[in-house]
């Protein structure tokens, strides 16, 4: 049979996150390895301070429609795209990070969740348009890092 | 050949921007029909006022890794991954939208680029982690911003 949507990796975590361990995101360099056949596409990217990194799920066990936020009974039950958990029906992921380097081919970069290994899909600046001043989320989501971190997260730019 | 990366719609376009006249993607409204198998994926996000939406460029023609943006002569010449343009290595849209109406199967959001037709991959509710404070862009950016549009963009959320 077919296969609907086609896509190729045009790079890898080459350096994610360690599997054990807690370690701040935004604390660790990532490198990313873009593939030979595309590394001229990171030419310029270096004018941004901040990007997209579309990237692959790819060890993700199977799908789930719907859940309770982080497993805790006490949050409701919502649908996968309600939420950013990994067992969805594309196992894509979207991180935004901060550029460290462009060194071409490759690039390293703060705030990115992925471990070593996973299938990068696109990388895309980061601009004005991608900013929403004035925005809501669920009651669930702000418990959550209240409880956890002592209040919602702020990621701060290039500053931090 | 197998395909290195398989991935399946779960939903279409079904009312798009239309594809002549200048229509400003942020007053217009786009419908997104969910499938039916992945409906209850929906539930919780009607508590978001914005999302991602990840979808195709199902229609663009070709690949380029370096391009002037927007074919102005006077703009320098930038890889792929420093712009939005669609001519990419795989061709994924990223767009933010404020969401309208959850009303399963559909969904009706504001700000959605894409055209009728054009497959959807995924939804992800946007969060205080994808708000980055302080950012910085090239200077053809913002050039393109002030001549065309009186300044930098500004996508001010609910309340617009």
């Amino acid at each position: 049979m077919s296969c609907p949507i086609c896509l190729r990796p045009v790079g890898v975590v080459e350096v994610g996150l360690p599997r054990l361990g807690r370690v701040d995101k935004y604390d660790f360099v990532s490198v990313i390895r873009i593939f030979d056949e595309y590394v001229e596409g990171l030419g310029g990217l270096e004018e941004y301070s901040h990007a997209f990194i579309i990237w692959l799920f790819h060890e993700t066990p199977g799908v789930r429609l719907r859940l309770r936020p982080w497993g805790r009974e006490d949050f409701p039950e919502v649908g996968i795209f309600a939420t950013r958990f990994t067992q969805r029906p594309n196992p894509i992921a979207l991180s935004i990070v901060k550029i460290v380097e462009v060194d071409p081919p490759r690039l390293r970069v703060l705030g990115l969740d992925a471990w070593s290994g996973s299938p990068v899909l696109d990388i895309k600046p980061y601009d004005h348009l991608d900013v929403v001043n004035e925005f809501r989320t669920p009651d669930w989501f702000e418990e959550f890092f209240k409880e956890t971190r002592g209040g919602l997260p702020r990621w701060l730019g290039p500053s931090r």
